[in-house]
Parts: structure tokens; C-alpha cells; sequence
């Protein structure tokens, strides 16, 4: 169904049953663009802490403007889901002079890709829904409140007495000799309309801000009391005076105060989308979404509080906001899953997870809404994109209940089994931090086979394979034309790398990852401000090892039971095995009486070992494969590689 | 007639031929926004220097996205015009994953405003015609030509062989279990394709990079030069690759040819919009805009140059580009218009000028163009708004005809009549300076009567008038909530000011205009890094004098005629007398034979008593009077004056 201010008011009804009896809620949501060019891109290095500032810095300002929400509603008599989904169109209509006029990015490739896709912007600026933080609702208030105590003062009845502190008087503007003209017509209207009585009030012609002026000035010393002024928005954006007949104070004090209830009921409507956020929020059901890094990002930014500055403060708040979420994109690239499934794009997993092994879920629309989306495919419109999120999620799930005893084909969005899962949001492009942990300490796998390599401008991918041919295959991930991390596939020989290529008088840089993210931690401090990470923010007990540190893998003393205690597992031949995910994740939510100590009964072996997301290098999106660097190793424009990373890979 | 993408390649001729015949051309824009909010927004004393600092940083990353170009075509037989008015849509499209994806800011009162004067969004996005600024297009090129050098070589016919130095190559990715299903898949596809020998190519469908990068592995290794791959884009969005037989090195050639030679066209066509501008520029006519300091630095930005950071190469960069240059903002805030003039908004101008004193101009649409505007009013199209604009202009020049001796009722743009406008950007609510000079030294009138004050978060401005009081009336120009330029109205009494006012343990703080503005010049010349004025840069002998500095009138010895000898003329009671314009002004270009020593036949006395400019306070729109402060004078919120800026006075 699709929302846009025009009928957003009637249909908040509908949203909040359905986000009443929802068993979990799909949310999706398209932007005016990803991220800006440059230093904000994201590295394959990145920490969680490194990859919110720049989500901060680098897409903080583009904009979300259509959200979907899909309501699941599971029937456990006919084991059927009913899907209710919600298309929503946003934007920051200024509703008054007061509200904000919010400036917000584009990027060329996100509108155009969005147009390509039906997006239809011109629905988005006429009709979009409006919203307001709650601080701005609550600043916007005050001042019609403040402003109306200033109307209904004996300064402004009268504004040619009045002695009291503040209520002294500015001598009136002088009328210029160009102005004499429309200000002795304004008056002649005003008179005729005091005489004839006709009507109980007149619109004076649009004109200038200044004429505006004028006319108030000229008409409140020569009528005082009699009338009551307004400014108007005309349907052209033209500005103009509606002059109304007042008889007495009272009427005008009544006049002032209909004015105050108008202002405070405009700012309730304009308040639009937020209710919705809110609404979610507080309903505390489990929210779906595909890649979700943005659309949570973007939603709390601009719906409810602007992003903090501090990483573990953002978490905070994801668990405030949203305390309970799964992310589909972590889900398919995680045992048991990822075996299954070779490309994590939205539709494509959808087609897959239709098929066996998995099976395809009974999901229909409700017949309450429109249908649109029954027999239609509208990829990347958020609606729809969260209902086809909503039904990867439930095959996912189902697909978990063989290895429950005894087995299951329905999977609750509250089963344990969903729980290594839970309030993790992927990581893109990463190598080694397959997500961000938004309840607990963040992975930290050793990097001690990874070195920074600053070159001459002319080396290509070649001259670096080169350089460390000795010590077997690397992964190059560029930085820029001069510099770039290399992996070694084979962490055995990493000691002895510094030592055997730090030579004196060589035309290359080299340090240890580690040293080197130690010099720009140090170098961004300033430059960025960011906050201190806080080591022990997360009171469960778990130890967190920074990633610049130089310890490996940390002992975690676990405060339950842990999925998986082998290490071998789900490592594979010539790619990384990163850090089990276990590192630091509690399994159960101490804090949580419902949801402590589950026994899992998760007994399939392959379950078992699988479980553990593994993020390999070649399995990113155009991560190590620009197409201007052709097969033989020669890198056309290395700058150019950033034009792959605006690509959504959702596709 | 409206240009898109559609029709803009078939249209160029057209536009061309009326560029060519054009008496003048008027222009207009319309953009994604106008101004950021806080410290870049517009001051009442900002100098020319400064204005344009805060343009570039307030206003410089939105976006022209409509132009309007409106050639006029004077027929000396029948004495009338006739308009050739073009409406084009501009929208940057990155036609290719190398091309510029631009980033730029959006307005959300711009959007809005547009909108309701049904500005199609959905037109702009889909069909609005690229360019690529003159530094783009280069690079682009010299991108292609590097790139197929590279295809070109022997290392990429048989990326095994080669042991050429940077020809060394990187061993081949493993291939994820996921994935071997998806290769087995591509290879059996290829085979079956060469098998068959029934059609020339095959596309293969659509996959993720990673997917792509193993493709062109698995089939280069397999086919070598039997293949040839190429990566496209279909009309999704979706990414795939096509393979093409090829017999032989030779062909293998001449396709690599012929793909360079797409991508040479390609990028020609993207040039697109850059090409108009181009040609307005080369065909050195007069451009005619209403209130242009946005079009003219977005033109010049979007589809030429950067803006550079110092103010006297911006100068010189919009004589390169707009060699001559007329504001009808600016004429109709100067004598001899002013005084018949109330309102210098585009349509209600073009309403004025077309009623007597003024004499309507004839004017047709072109036979040859559809004439929408005929009898469509479109205002705030650019195309339309361009087209009123020029009418403005030839009604206000002719007017200009009567101080003639003979007095004539047409006036052409050339005339010297009009000298006095030539080059000049019309300045939004300055007080003293109303316009930025682009071929001489700026004015620079004094501001010994001006003063900066800074006074506790409560001061309203019967605070600051009563502070004041002994000094007769003030016009006050608020900064921030706790800083504000004071000035006086009698000016005679200034230097009392500060002796009287400068008080130990006062909770407010005064200084003069001049010691504050060198205060905040030293303040900023780090921050912002803004280059220093080069006051000789002009060098037709005209000394210019910094705003800064104390001295009044400078004395200008003039290389030609002097239209105004008088000081006294324009000064009116209560308003500000500026500096004559015509100090530093070049009344004959002495570089162009043409315009030399032109007698002026100027006789009426009113005209050389009021071609100056004056600009006074209470004229500019919006300037002192925010409605939420109401004739008591006291102040609802100083923060929300910023809410007037925004608005574009032209309406």
C-alpha cells in the first residue's frame, strides 16, 4: 500500500495494527545517494569503529526518502504468513517559515539508478510525508508558545504606549517616496473594507517583504485594536496580508488564541513519519532488513536523534531504537547458508531461497491492502524490497529447523536458533569483521599478516605481487594511488616479511598493519574529533581486544552456552578464517529473564562448524576485481576503482 | 522550446543560428538550492570580496539544474524583436562508470517551491542533458586512450605469456565451492555458443563482480584470443557480460578500435550542455540576467571551471566567459528607474515596464519554436523567466531613450546609454554596495557610521535603539543572537559614538565596523585560506581603496568621460548616499576601439543626478523586518531571521 501525506493520516490506523500483530516487521529504505568520493570509502580494513565514522562523515548527509515496512503476520492454523506492506514517500516539506529547511546530498548515480527503477520524484516532493525529531517538535512548540505570550502582551495591542522593561518602542521605518504609492492604495482598500462591512475579512495583494513591513506598520498606528494582521502562504509560495475586522480585545485575544491551537496542530501533522518510527520502535518486534547498515543509520538520524559522534554511543542507540534485529545479508553469507548461496543480492537470494534445499514460504498479501506487489515485481521500491526481505528471512528460518530436535519446517522469529543472528548488522566489503555487534564487544582477529605498503605512483598490482612473491599469494586492497594493505594468504610466514623487505634506500614504505594504524588513529584524533573507543562499555564480561593491539585471538570467558567451540571448521583452502563470532557475542542476553538459557539443541554436526560467518576476500562485490584492471595485472586508474563502490550490490 | 537529452543532439543547429543573430541574449537559472544555513548567509555589510567568499561556500555544491536562454533577434524594419527562448534541463548524468559522479545539495524549500511551479523532477532526472566541464572531457579522453593502449598489448592477447616488465601476472583467483556451479554454468554456455556458430555473440546473463571476475578468468584462460569480453550495462541497471568470436589477432584489433571509438563518442556526447555555454560565450553578445550572481557563478562552476578561491580571479574567469554582462535587477534599483519602481521582483517588473512611463516592447515569439509562452505565463521556468527577463531589458533601455539628444525610442544594447550597467552583478541586501564590479575596482564607501556590538542573549532590539537613543535612529542588522552592526542614520554624530558608549564592566562590547572587519579578516584568512586582494589588478589607473581602510571618496582620475561630476543629487533624506559609481568605473573601454570616446548626449538633469545606484536599507526585501519580530520590537526568535534569507526575492 502505498503512503504519502495524502492519505498518511487515515491510514495510521492500519500501519499500527499491523505493526500490532506482526510476528516481525521488514524494513527497507532508498536514499538520495550512498557516500561521498574519496577518503570516506570503505577498506577492506576497516573496524566497526573506522566503518561508522565513516557511514558518518562519508553518507551522513544524503538523504532516506521512501521507506518500506512489511508486516508478517504468521496464521499457526493454516501455517500461513499474511504480509501487509507499506510503501512509504518522505520528505522534509519546510510545513512553515519556522520548520526546518533542511539541506541534504544527492548523488547523480543514486537518483539516476532510482529513475531507472520507476522511483518517481516528483510523487517524493509534492506528496512525501513530513517528519520532525522529537527535539525539533519540541523547539518548534516552544517558540508558538513564546510567541504568542509576546502577542497576547499589552505591547502589541497598543505598540504606541507601553513604558515596560523590553516593550520600548522602535521609531517607524520612513516610507521611501517609491513606496508612498502602495502604501496610500493599501490603505484606501482597508478603509473601503472597514466601511462597506461586507466581508469579515480582506487579502491584501501579494508584495515584498518589505511591503509587508510597511503595511504593517502603516495599518496598526493609523487602526491600533480594530484589526487583527496576518501573514499568509499563497498556493504560489506568494506572501500576502489577510486584514480581519476585531471587535474588542477579547475578540482579538480569542483571534490569537485560535492562532496558537492552529500553529500547535500544524506541527503535530508535520511530526508525519516520525510517529511511524516511533510506533515500530516501541513495539519491540524483531526487525528484518537486507544490508541494513544505512537503512538503521539513516532512520534514527533522521527520525529520531541526530548520529552521535561516539561509536559505542550509536550502538546505544541502535539498541534503543531498535532493540531487536537480524540482518538477511549477515544470514546468507553465514553457515549453513553460505555454501548455499552464491551471490547475496537481494533478488537473487530471494529467487534462490525459493528453491530447494530451502523451501519456498506461503506468504500472501492481505486483502485489506492493495495488492500491487502480488503479481508485480518492483525491486528497489522500498515496500516491496521489504517484502521480499521479509520472505528470504522466514525460508532462512525454516531452513534451521532440521537442525532442531526434533526438526521443524516453521522457525519463530523468536526460536534460539535465530539468536547467533540477532542485532548484528553486516559489514560490507569487509575482510575479516563480517559485522558490527550492536549488543556486544566487536570481533578483533589478528592482522599481524596484513602490512601497509606505500609505493611510487607508477606501481601497479604486478610490482606489489612481486615484492612479496617470496612469501606466497597476497590480497592487495588499494588505498590509493600510492598506497595499499597487503594480506599474505599464508599467515605462517608473516614474521619474517618486515625483516626481509625493509631494506634501507628502497623505493617503498613498509609497516605492519598494526603500526600503521596506530600513526592515523593518532593523525584522526584530531582531525575528526572522534571519541575514544571505551573498551569496557559493554558490561557482559567480555574482554575487547583493539584491532591495532597485538595480541591475537582473546579468551572470552563466555556467560553461556557457545555455539561452537571448534576452530577448524569453516575454513577453507586459500581464504581466511576469521575469528569465530563467538568471540565476544553473548549468546544469551544475561540481561534478559525471557530469553535466558535456552538449551539449543542444535545437534547437526555441519550446523556446528558452520555456523561461524566466514568472509572471504573474493566473495565481495567488485572488491578485488575493478574491471580497468584487466587480467594481466595492469591497473589502468587506480582512483577510478571508487566508482565500484557506490554500486549498491543488492542487485 | 524545451530541450532534453531526447532532442538536444537535433536542436544544437537551431540554438546555434539564434546565438548567432541575437541582439542580446537573456539567461536564467533555477537550482537545488540557494544558501546553507549559519555563518555563509548574507550580510548587509558584506563587501563584494567577502560575498563572494560566502557564495562559494553557501551556495557552491547546489545545483543549476534548468537553464533558460532567450536570443532576441531586433529587426530594425519593423522595429520589433523577436525571442527565440529555449528551456533546457540539466541533469549530470554518469553516462559511463568513469564519468564524474557528481554530489551535490539540495534545498528541501527549493524543491518545494519548484515544485509548485511545476518545475517535472521526474524529466530532470531522466532527461536532462549532461555536460562535462572542459577539464573532465580531457581526462576522460586521455583515460580511453591509456586504457586501450593497455588492451592493445601482447600481455593482454595472452595474459599466460609475457615476461615484459608490468606484464607479470597475478595468479588466479581459487574459485569458492559456492561458485563452481555458477562457472561450470558460464563455460557450458560458451561452449554450446562456439559449438553452434549461429550467432556472432552471446550476452551472458547478469551476476555479481565477483562473478564477472571469475568469468573472464575461467574464459580467458580456457579461450584466449578467441574470445573477446566486454562488460555492459542493461537497463536495470543490471551488469553483464558480452562475448564476441574473434578470428584472430587482427580482428581482435580492430574490435579493440572500434570500442575506443564508442567510447571517444560517447564521451562528445556527454560534453552536452557545455557545449551552449560554450557557444554564448564565444559569440561575445551582451547577456541579459534579472538579480545573476547565482546563475552566473553556477554556470561558470557546473559547466566551465571551478570557482577559484580568490574574488579578483573570479573577476577575471567571468570576463573570460561573460565578456559583457547586464543585471535588470540592477538597473531597476538604480535612477532613473528607482523612483518609478516599487518593486524589482521579475514579475512584477515585467508588469511595470510594460505600463507607461515605460513603453511595452514588441515582442514575438519565433515562428519557427513552439510558442508555449505565448500565451502561457511559466514564471520561475528558467526558459520563460529568461524570456520576460529580456523583455524587462529592452522596455528599461528603450526608457533610457529620452535622455537622448535627438531622444529615440529604441535604444540598442550597445548603446552607451547603457554603459553604466555594463559588467555589474546586482548585490542582494547590501546597504551601501549594491553591486559587484567585474572590470574595475569595487565600490568602497565609508563605514565610519557603522559599528559592531556584541550584548547579551536577552538584548532585543529596543535594547540596542535605546542604547543608541542619544544618537538619533539606528538601523540594525543582527549577526547571531548576540552580535549585530549598528548604524547610524545622521552620520555627522559617529565619532561621539564610541567615546560616549565604551564603558568599563558594560555588559556589552562596541567597536567600529573597520576594527572588527580587520579583527574577523585575520580570523579568517587562516580559516578559510581566502587569498588577498591584489588591489592593482585593474590597471586602468584607478586606485582602489580596501573597505577596511579609513579613508572616505577616493579621488579617481578617470581615462574617459565622467557621466555624473555631482555629489549631491541622488542623496535623499534618511536614506544613505553610496559612492558614485562611476569612481573606478571605465565609462569607455580604452582596450576597445570600437567604444571609444562615445559622447554621451546625456542632458535631462534627473538622469545625471540619479544613475547612481542607491540602494537603500529599508529597499531590500525581507531585510528589516522578519514578521516574528512584531512592531513592539521585541524579538521572537533571532535565530529564525536566517528563515528570510532563503527566499528569492525575484517573485
Amino acid at each position: 500500500m502505498e503512503i504519502t501525506r495524502k492519505n498518511f493520516q487515515e491510514s495510521l490506523e492500519v500501519i499500527e495494527s499491523a505493526v500490532k500483530e506482526a510476528s516481525f516487521i521488514a524494513i527497507d529504505g532508498e536514499f538520495t545517494g550512498l557516500n561521498h568520493a574519496g577518503l570516506t570509502h570503505t577498506a577492506v580494513f576497516d573496524t566497526p569503529e573506522e566503518r561508522y565514522h565513516k557511514l558518518v562523515q562519508g553518507s551522513g548527509d544524503f538523504m532516506l526518502i521512501q521507506f518500506g515496512l512489511c508486516a508478517f503476520i504468521y496464521d499457526g492454523s493454516t501455517k500461513k504468513y499474511t504480509a501487509k506492506p507499506f510503501n512509504f514517500y518522505i520528505f522534509p516539506r519546510p510545513f512553515s517559515r519556522a520548520a526546518p529547511d533542511v539541506r541534504f546530498s544527492c548523488q547523480s548515480s543514486s537518483l539516476d539508478f532510482l529513475m531507472s527503477q520507476g522511483f518517481d520524484f516528483n510523487k517524493w516532493i509534492r506528496d512525501g510525508i513530513p517528519y520532525l525529531r522529537p527535539v525539533d517538535e519540541a523547539r518548534l512548540k516552544e517558540q508558538v508558545i513564546k510567541k504568542h505570550e509576546v502577542f497576547a502582551s499589552p505591547a502589541f495591542i497598543s505598540p504606541s504606549g507601553g513604558s515596560q522593561p523590553g516593550g520600548v518602542t522602535k521609531g517607524p521605518v520612513d516610507i521611501p517616496p517609491e513606496q508612498k504609492d502602495f502604501v496610500d492604495d493599501i490603505c484606501k482598500k482597508v478603509e473601503k473594507f472597514l466601511e462597506s462591512g461586507e466581508h469579515e475579512s480582506l487579502s491584501l495583494p501579494p508584495c515584498t517583504g518589505f511591503q509587508r513591513k510597511l503595511t504593517y506598520q502603516s495599518l496598526q498606528t493609523k487602526y491600533g485594536g480594530e484589526l487583527h494582521l496576518q501573514s499568509k502562504t499563497g498556493e504560489n509560495k506568494e506572501r500576502f496580508i489577510v486584514v480581519t475586522k476585531v471587535k474588542g480585545e477579547d475578540q482579538m485575544k480569542k483571534m490569537e488564541e485560535s492562532r496558537q491551537a492552529q500553529d500547535m496542530a500544524e506541527i503535530d501533522a508535520a511530526v508525519g513519519f516520525t510517529h511511524v518510527i516511533k510506533m515500530i520502535s516501541q513495539s519491540g518486534k524483531l526487525i528484518v532488513g537486507h544490508n541494513m547498515m544505512l537503512d538503521i543509520a539513516h532512520t534514527i538520524n533522521q527520525f529520531m536523534y541526530p548520529l552521535p559522534q561516539a561509536y559505542e554511543d550509536f550502538k546505544s542507540m541502535c539498541r534503543c531504537v531498535f532493540p531487536r534485529l537480524v540482518d538477511t545479508k549477515l544470514m546468507s553469507n553465514t553457515q549453513p547458508f553460505k555454501d548455499r548461496i552464491d551471490n547475496t543480492g537481494l533478488s537473487y537470494l530471494h529467487h534462490l531461497t525459493q528453491m530447494p534445499p530451502f523451501v519456498k514460504p506461503e506468504v500472501e498479501i492481505s486483502e485489506d491492502l492493495d495488492n500491487k506487489y502480488k503479481d508485480n515485481e518492483a525491486l528497489h521500491e522500498a515496500g516491496y524490497d521489504a517484502f521480499v526481505t521479509g520472505q528470504c528471512f522466514i525460508s532462512l528460518s525454516n531452513f534451521l529447523g532440521q537442525f532442531q530436535q526434533p526438526p521443524s519446517d516453521h522457525v519463530p522469529p523468536a526460536s534460539p536458533l535465530l539468536e547467533p543472528f540477532l542485532n548484528k548488522i553486516f559489514m560490507m566489503r569487509s575482510l575479516d569483521i563480517p559485522y558490527m555487534d550492536l549488543v556486544a564487544a566487536d570481533l578483533s582477529p589478528s592482522r599481524d599478516h596484513v602490512f601497509h605498503l606505500t609505493f611510487p605512483k607508477d606501481w601497479k598490482s604486478s610490482d606489489i605481487s612481486l615484492l612479496f612473491a617470496q612469501f606466497g599469494n597476497v590480497y592487495i586492497g588499494w588505498i590509493d594511488e600510492v598506497s595499499a594493505y597487503v594480506s599474505l594468504h599464508s599467515k605462517s610466514v608473516a614474521s619474517s616479511v618486515l625483516k626481509t623487505l625493509c631494506k634501507k634506500g628502497s623505493v617503498y614504505r613498509l609497516m605492519s598493519y598494526n603500526d600503521h594504524k596506530n600513526h592515523t588513529l593518532q593523525e584522526h584524533k584530531n582531525q575528526y574529533k572522534w571519541t575514544n573507543q571505551k573498551p569496557e562499555h559493554q558490561s557482559h564480561g567480555h574482554n575487547r581486544t583493539h584491532s591495532h593491539s597485538h595480541s591475537h585471538h582473546t579468551t572470552v570467558p563466555s556467560s553461556g552456552p557457545n555455539l561452537d567451540g571448534e576452530e577448524s571448521g569453516g575454513a577453507r583452502k586459500g581464504t581466511k578464517r576469521p575469528h569465530s563470532p563467538e568471540n565476544g557475542v553473548p549468546v544469551v542476553d544475561t540481561d534478559s529473564g525471557k530469553k535466558k538459557a535456552k538449551s539449543l539443541n542444535v545437534d547437526a554436526p555441519e550446523f556446528q562448524s558452520r555456523i561461524t560467518p566466514t568472509s572471504t576476500p573474493e566473495k565481495d562485490d567488485n572488491l578485488q576485481w575493478p574491471e580497468n584492471i584487466n587480467s594481466s595485472g595492469k591497473k589502468i586508474d587506480k582512483k577510478e576503482e571508487d566508482k565500484f563502490f557506490p554500486e549498491p550490490d543488492d542487485w
